[in-house]
Order: structure tokens, then sequence, then C-alpha cells
């Protein structure tokens, strides 16, 4: 029996934890009987087609711990959203380097590209193994509790709105954070869990679930403001009208599109500056500030979750245990068992590949301007342990002696 | 004798340690002798105005601990810049409620309204002994090796200008990160510290100690994308022309001023936004993205520098000692001793007041696009421990096989 040879690579966006992934699929690979190369492909799978590999059966384990927990994507990543065409390239490349079991750390497109390369590999009756591994901040991924990456941003984010709540206490005005997430609201509604006291921010909270208008939002803002004195605001950078039309396009001109024909949302301030003119000029309210969390929030060097490291860990893991113990082509799905754990399973990829997940409406109050308690208990022990907290002084008023008032 | 009493405030930008020296002046105040109150104004110099007063004689130590550990000013800060008249409403209710000992934790504004109000009670012959305790991200206080506040910012900075090279690493392009600082290049300064490897970013740093020019600008960012394919831009918020005029003035038109006669440069993506719309235009690089960093990078809960907390918690105490056990007003300093410790000095009032300082030249490489490994030894023991780190796979090549180049 000729020894196996293995192919792993990642796509699409990086995240916090995506090389725990990739580890996980080297060093269990690594122990497999009967394993004679492990290679990585360069920037996902434009490096396949260019045939850009390199030999990860030369990588010490010692580095390769360093490297998993290093974020962003190791081995380079890439937007390239193959087709057929692309797909059968791939599946070349694959066959002349004799390649017998395929990995790719993805999101929903990337699982896609895996679901026409398996296919490929059928028609051609060419052995071939392919694992769809889960990565993705946007928790965009059907059939999965939670896909690795999304804890450690969501921990950011949180993290980032409990500071901001604290900037803005202290020097009060309006203060608005835009996260991303196109379709799925996941990563905005984490702004939640930096909430601590009754009093604190964020105190609105909008997701691209549901329609967001304009004048609701403003008044909104101004009954907030009204109440505390000041206003915290999670926005989506996929807001959008009940058209459909991202609020950006709609309030913006040029826009730049990707491969997949979606409006660059990310890497411009444009959307948070613009709800910010909209709040200063029709509610006379002077202090306002926009911030984007733009590539912060995926690949902060220094802000993770334990718990999303070990859970992307063991998706590589049990990718290369389903490809070598197993029967089936297929895309690891995490499933939570109790309060907390976790359980793993091998979804058709079919069932996952280019589809998209938003939030659950049960998650989602019924202003459409918060969480409900069940997206916050769906979402703590995801963070991780050791989350920093946030403390204020007691109230201990001195009574007023010239009383000018 | 009659009891001391004891006013403190904050002024200014939160931080992420200024509850440290807030706390370090509360605890070393409760242990003196003949202390009668301890009280903390809310919102600074309005709070003192408007006999807004809080009693942190009936606080717990514990529950200070925790407030100390946790950013922005727990007391409330402001924008309010007094001017002479301002200073005796401040003075007429200090003296109204006999208080004897002032301390205000703020930037150079602070330590200019603690001048006025010291030189008011001189004149007005009332026994009041005024302490301005040191505090900015900008690091911009002249008479100090460093600023409390500054290392924790220059921190986050240096983490998340590591994780934006990771990412733009992964999936090649240009970034652009626009770091706070108007006038002082000192935080911008710390992205510099985010690289490890000789191609990492950032590549280009631009501070506002040198003018900006649009053109040598996109000359270097040309160059450096040739050179690695890719290139990570530090950016300082403050870069304005050889005239003087701020970029952002320049390129954008109708600006919000505050107290100060400032144009606000935070809490819009706008810099950003336009510096990336002419690379996009002029260099015809398609994947630029910008990042802001916005209220981010002061008030993130859960990045802080250790050394940082320390010395910001001795600078507290070391006011009230020098409050109590010296006999003249003045700006507590940091010094710096050996590689790495400190020590305090009480600075005259005037010596600090209102003045700024900014990066020495032997900081800032000749051509005013990098900064110096003096610099570098400079910033790094302010960071403090455990720093996260960043690793990569070491390149092992795999033969090809199609090449079909």
């Amino acid at each position: 029996m000729s020894l196996a040879k293995i192919l792993v690579a990642q796509g699409g966006g990086p995240t916090a934890v995506i090389n725990q992934s990739l580890v996980g699929v080297v060093l269990e690979a690594r122990r497999q009987a009967g394993v004679g190369k492990v290679y990585g492909a360069r920037h996902g799978v434009r490096g396949i087609v260019n045939e850009d590999f390199v030999d990860l059966m030369q990588e010490t384990s010692h580095n390769l711990e360093l490297v998993a927990n290093t974020p962003a994507s190791a081995l380079g990543s890439t937007r390239d959203k193959p087709d057929a065409a692309y797909c059968r390239e791939i599946f070349t490349v694959l066959q002349a380097h004799g390649i017998t079991h395929f990995f790719y750390i993805g999101g929903n497109d990337s699982s896609d590209t895996v679901r026409i390369v398996s296919e490929e590999a059928a028609a051609a009756g060419y052995p071939l193994r392919c694992i769809h591994i889960p990565k993705t901040i946007d928790n965009d991924l059907v059939g999965n509790d939670h896909t690795p990456g999304y804890a450690s941003a969501a921990r950011f984010v949180a993290q980032a709105f409990a500071g901001a709540n604290l900037d803005n206490a202290a020097l009060p005005g309006v203060y608005v954070g835009v996260v991303m997430g196109r379709h799925a609201g996941f990563l905005t509604a984490a702004a939640a869990l930096g909430k601590k006291f009754d009093d604190d921010g964020p105190h609105l909270i909008y997701l691209p679930e549901r329609s967001f208008d304009i004048e609701q939002f403003l008044h909104d803002v101004k009954a907030t403001h009204e109440r505390y004195g000041r206003c915290v605001i999670a926005v989506s950078e996929g807001i959008h009208d009940a058209s459909g039309a991202p609020m950006l396009a709609k309030l913006a001109g040029d826009l730049e599109r990707d491969a997949h024909g979606n409006v660059q949302l990310s890497g411009t301030g444009a959307l948070a500056d613009l709800l910010c003119e909209e709040i200063k000029s029709r509610l006379s309210i002077k202090r306002v500030r926009g911030d984007t969390f733009g590539y912060l929030q995926r690949s902060f060097l220094g802000c993770v979750s334990d718990v999303d490291q070990r859970e992307a860990r063991e998706v590589g893991e049990k990718a290369v245990q389903y490809a070598f113990h197993g029967d089936r082509d297929g895309s690891v799905a995490i499933r939570r068992v109790g309060y907390y754990s976790v359980d793993y399973e091998l979804l058709p990829l079919a069932a996952v590949a280019g589809r998209t997940r938003t939030m659950e409406d049960h998650f989602i109050n019924a202003a459409g301007t918060d969480v409900t308690d069940a997206f916050r208990l769906y979402l703590r022990p995801l963070l991780g342990s050791g989350m920093p907290d946030a403390y204020r002084l007691r109230p201990n008023p001195v009574a007023k002696v010239l009383n000018r008032g």
C-alpha cells in the first residue's frame, strides 16, 4: 500500500485561531500510520493551482505549537471563490501530486470549493478524501452551534464595548461602534456581553437580521440620550433597509465590490461617520464619536478565547480522524452538549456548502435593538476564561455648601 | 489643628490606568495622619464648580483596588479648559468646602489649571497645596521620561499592528492604521514594536513631528508594495503639511472644533479613508484597507501594561507624599533610572503647564518613515510583561510537478 499524501490549506478571512486548526490537522496527520507527506498550500486554493506547497512534515512540533497560538493564516489565505473550471484546475494539481486527502479550513465559500472538488474526484473515479474544516468570525455556517474564530472575535468586541462604555461614561456623548458581519449579526451582538451594570452601554444594538430605518434609529438614540445623558451603540456593517440595500451603499456612492459581487463593507470608516453625521445634525448632540472596529477585531494579537483555541484545535484533529477512520467526505461541525461542552460530527458537504446562517429570532428582542438572555447564555461560555471585568465607585455624594445650582 | 480635607479629580481623555493614580491618591491619603476627608470631584473641574463631590473615605479598599484595574476615569472626566475666571470659581468652591489639598490627574491642560488655581490661592493667602499628577496616552508632557497611560495605549497599538501585519501577510494588500496623537507621534511610533521579522510591517510610519507630503507618501507606498507585495502603514491622526495644516483639514471640509480650538481628529475614519482612496486611485492597487484605531486604543478593557499600572499607582502615591511631606506645589514627574527602573520628582507647575513635548529627533529615522533603535529601546520596557508574540512556519518549499508557471 502506498503512503497517504495530505494537503491542507486555509481560505477566507483570517481568525485568531485558524492556525490551531491547521496545527490540529498537521500533528494528528503525522500521528497516523501510513502517512508519507503532509503538504500545506500557500494562500489557499490559489496556492494549489500554482503548486505553491510547503512540506509540513519538516516543521518541528514546538514551532507548530507556537504558530497555533499566532493569529491569522500562517499558510496565507485567498479571497478567490473557485467556480467549476477553477476546481478542475485544483483537482488536476491534486492528481499530479498524488494527494490522497484534502483538508480546507474556511467558511461557507470554502466548504463549497470542497464540495465541488469532492464531486470532481468522484466523477473521475480518483480516490480523494475531502474534508472541510469550519472557520469564520461571522459564525454564519449552518449546522454548527458556533464556528471556530467567532468566540475570539466576539471576545474582542465585548471587551472593546466594555471599554468604550467606560470611556463614554467618563466623557458623555454618543458613541457608535461598527462591527463586522455582512448577513449575520452574531459578532455585533457580542457587544452585549460588554455590559455589566444596568445603565451600561451598549444601549442599542442594530443587526443585519432586522431592517434598519434611519428615522427609528434617530428616535431610539434620542430617547436613550435623554434617559442616560449618553448613548453607546453597536451597529453591524451589514445593516440594510427594508429592500435589502446596505445602508452604506445608500449613504455613500462609488463602492468597491469583491470577487463574490459583494459591496466592500470593511476597511472603511464611512458607515460610522455617516451615522454620526446624521445624529449630530438631526439630534443636535454635540459629542458624537464613531469607531469602525475593522481588522482589529479579527487579527488583534493577544485577545483570544481559550475555549475557541481548544475547539479550533479539535476540529482540525477530528477532520483527520474522520478522514482516516471514516468512510465519506464532509464538513466537520460543532455540536453543543450540556453547559458547556461540545462534540463533533461530520455533516454532508452539501448541507453546509454555500449556505449562510443568520441569528435565530429568539436571540433578538422584539424591538430589534438588543439581544435576549438566551443569546447571552449562548455566547458567554464561548468567550472563555479570564474575561476582564469593570468596576465602579459606589455613590457617596457629599452635601453641597454653596448650592449655586 | 484641624483635619486635612483632600480633593482629587480626573481631567482630559481617559486612559487604561488613570484609576490607578486615583486609587494611589485615595489609599495613600487615607494612611496619612490628620486627614479628615477625601473627596472626589465628578467630571473633573466641572464637578468642582458644580460642587459635585463624592466621599472617598467611605469606599472599601477592596473595591478601590478593583476600580484601579478598570480603565477610563472612574470619577468621570471633562474637556473643559478653565480660564482665569473659571479657576476663580474652582477656588471659591475649594474655599467654601475648606479643601486643604487639591490633586488633579491629567495632561498639560490640566497641569495649567492646577497652576492657575495654585496662583489664585497664593494671591488670596489661602493655604492650599496643589499637585498635578501626570496622565496622557499621547506621552506629550515635558519633564517626564514618559507619562502614565502611554505605555498601555502603546501596547494596544503594538499588538494591533502585530495582528494587522499577520492579517495583511495572509491576504496581501495595503493596510493603513491611523493612530491618535495630535502633535506628538509617540503612540503612532509604538506600531514599530509590533514588528518581529525583517519583512513584517509596519513598513512605513508617519509622525506629526515631520511634514507630510502626499507625493512622497505615495512614492514610499509604491516602493514598499513592489518590494514585499504588500504594505502596512502606521499614520498619526495629526499628520500635517509643511505649513502645519492638518492633512484631515486639507482633505475634508466642515470639521468640528473642540473647546481648545483644535480640529476634531478622533472619532472619524475620514483620514484613513482619504489616504486609502489616494493609494487606490493613484497607485492602482486593488486591495487597500484602512482602520482608525479611535477610542479602542485608549479604553479597551483587557490590554494593559503592568509597568504602566504600577507607575500610575506610584505617581498618585507620590503626589500625596509630596503634598504632606513637602513644602511646595508642583507636578509629579517620572524619571528613568537604569534599564529599567524609575524614580519620581516634583517639578514646578510652570515647567510643565500648557507645554507640549514631541518626539525627540534621535527617535525618528532620517527619512521620517520609521523609528530608530533608540526609540525601540526606550519603549520596550514600558510595554510590560507577557507581551504576546507572533510565530511563522519555516519555509520548506515542495518541488512543483506540473510547473505550468
